[in-house]
């Protein structure tokens, strides 16, 4: 800032403020983040989520060009790096959670922390061969995708399974605020919304993907394959401390398929093995399998329209 | 690039295109901002989110584990830093306004650009207070919420809500560019479009919240929720000169609650105090207080199908 | 980490897990990529985008404050970058794609690129002349719209075309996986996931845009106007392998505005020229020249509602 301008605003007194700031600060009991420990940050389980895709999918992201005989060296680094880094965080979760439910000591935080975070390194493999399904089902779902490598560089809904699958890991063994954390950046960059504490199965496709909707406790089973808009939700959220913890979430079995906008609510709600949903069905209630659930669209009214004028209504039926 | 691969490039010629490019620069007004001053610049401008956003919710982004003795000192700074980012911010946008309508002098510009930040600044208590009351919202309105921190630090809505928030006291002040920028930064992260011209009171929740739009002339009550894919939007968008200004989008009144993808439409709408709109509903008629709005789903059509078959049709009524 | 903290993980020992990874790369074929050449690097192909960007609207990003008598040196330095940039990335594309293929010598890789390069800058002014009709259309159809700088800065709708023009140059030159990563780059940041096959002539405008999808054969004429949750898409993915190139999206002819969330699907749907389609109509039938068309909305059922307890119902005809 030049001098001349910056006199226009060096005489600024901003003491007043500070005090209104820090009585802010003291007051606002659920703003509040003052004399506590360390909480999880955003931005390193970003970079967290980062280092697992390198790690899980070698040659597409982060290190270029890699080759088998330095395969084995890569590895052990990279595992060490993503090891450290998510006991990191989950460690700060875990004591930040102790803390917040009254627990100051946090005794056995640092061990559970490392139990958790092996547990998961552990599990790498096995998510690998499921991740291998969901590229499999994305190639054989999409007339789109000229190959796989073009579906783990650039499909929106398998970025966003891949992080689900990640942070469902982490929700199963009940790390506070960290998968939800993942599963909301997922849901910044793809516009799709998968709970973590949801429960999917193999071979799991979502196509265009913005706006899906994946509920809390919604069960999926393999082969389902979902399209844009799609809301797996409940049915209301009256009584909100009364459902925490309810199934609120349908059922979704084997090999349906459920075409875009469509909604299936309620926790009671089944949709059976290789059934369809057709686009932009609302349903409440369960579905045998088998079974192609469309709507009766509405009718439609066509009206003639010339360039800025209205003359002529005629409605004809719609098949 | 080795030299080998460079002999395949190094003969390319770009003169020719130099000069179509600057005659392009030239030539299209549209997309013309050469001799022209300062303009805001959007990376700095979320920037200057990512600052506020420390200096709202202080201990949760940005500086950890801060206690309360240093408080006063790193409030200080840190709104110090805003200030002078804001402002900067600010002085260009106003400036560039003035230029854009012919005033080259800008006389007043740089006082007007202090007035607004310092006018801006003084309501930052007021806005933590405000965006308390979204954060009480979202976890009593949210059976998913394991905790407040959560929300703070990963709800899409909550984000889109405190940016809205500040680009609207923005707005308000007639900061030119600014606002817009920010929203749609939210919007880029969020799927949420809130305009900053929109009036959105205390106790605000929005629920998933991909797709959302609403509209520059809304005017929303105080604990209001909404979903997913919710439009509170225009009828028509004929005659855009006539419409510039005018109120185009509907009135939420207090304590309304809007399911997902509904759709709200026209500036003589009013959903009265204590409404609810089911999901899927479209509507462009005014609701009265204390009314439940659904639709009368459409005939769901049931059909037979055995993997890669269809055998049987039938059809029934869905209650 | 403190050594106190350490001691609890540096036991670990990650041996055994090294080897379990090293197998699972070399087991699962659809996410292998060990011993083969370069790919394109995503990240690169996205600050492509934003170099792209300062060459495409010089003084709106990159470099402030740019003067007629230094834009032909600026441009000739853009425009290096650029084409080095673009250069290396078609090369990579061109080179995986031929060894996937099982053409390991790739003789004409280099060439073919550098020619793709070239005649991609060429089309820069032309593409720029399209962009410059594409923010017209916005500010004619927008009546929030403040100023044609406001568009430039910060509409998706905008960003996602931008990007969409850029993608489509190299999809009509036969490029491989870079179009789609920079259509879904745009898809991440603004909800609007138009593939690069699409064909889109001038003044395109796209309103709020959340939920857009543009299908890979979809044919779409000047002057069109699309709003948020608009699909142009196929009307069913069966049979994957015999649809693999076929025109499966609709064509949308000159002067046709899509209002909020309606469907148009189909290979052979035409929306016929100056034809209106309302908000939430799913259409997949053609719609001939000058016709609006509406959806005869489902009734509407008004229930009482008092707080927290339903009294009365009765449901009245919608108009």
């Amino acid at each position: 800032m030049s001098s001349a301008e910056s006199q226009v605003t060096q005489g600024i007194d901003l003491s007043g403020l500070v005090g209104a700031m820090v009585e802010s600060y003291q007051s606002l009991a659920r703003l509040k983040h003052i004399d506590a420990g360390h909480l999880p940050s955003r931005d390193k389980v970003i970079e967290l989520i980062r280092e697992l895709r390198h790690l899980i999918y070698p040659g597409f992201f982060g290190r270029q060009n890699l080759k088998t005989h330095e395969l084995e060296k890569h590895v052990g680094e990279m595992l060490k790096d993503v090891h450290d880094r998510l006991y990191d965080q989950v460690r700060s979760a875990i004591r930040h959670h102790q803390q917040r439910t009254g627990d100051n000591t946090c005794a056995d935080c640092d061990v559970t922390a490392a139990a958790v975070t092996a547990e998961f390194m552990g599990r790498l493999p096995e998510l690998r061969r499921v991740l291998a399904t969901d590229v499999e089902a994305a190639f054989d779902g999409d007339p789109a995708a000229g190959s796989t490598d073009e579906i783990i560089f650039s499909y929106p809904g398998f970025f966003a399974i891949t992080v689900y699958r990640i942070a469902h890991e982490l929700h199963v063994q009940k790390v506070p605020l960290i998968p939800r954390i993942m599963t909301e950046y997922a849901h910044n960059l793809t516009g799709i919304d998968i709970h973590p504490g949801a429960t999917i199965d193999e071979f799991f496709f979502i196509d265009h993907g913005t706006g899906v909707v994946i509920g809390e406790t919604c069960l999926i089973g393999k082969h389902v394959k979902i399209y844009q808009g799609v809301t797996l939700g409940a049915t209301s959220t009256r009584d909100v401390e009364q459902l925490r913890g309810a199934k609120r979430h349908p059922t979704i079995e084997d090999e349906v398929t459920i075409y875009p906008n469509a909604s299936v609510l309620g926790g009671g709600t089944v949709i059976g093995r290789g059934a369809t949903v057709n686009g932009n069905v609302f349903i409440t209630q369960s579905v045998p399998p088998h079974t192609r659930v469309s709507v009766k669209h509405p009718e439609i009214i066509y009206r003639n329209r010339p360039p800025r004028e209205f003359t002529q209504d005629y409605s004809v039926g719609r098949t």
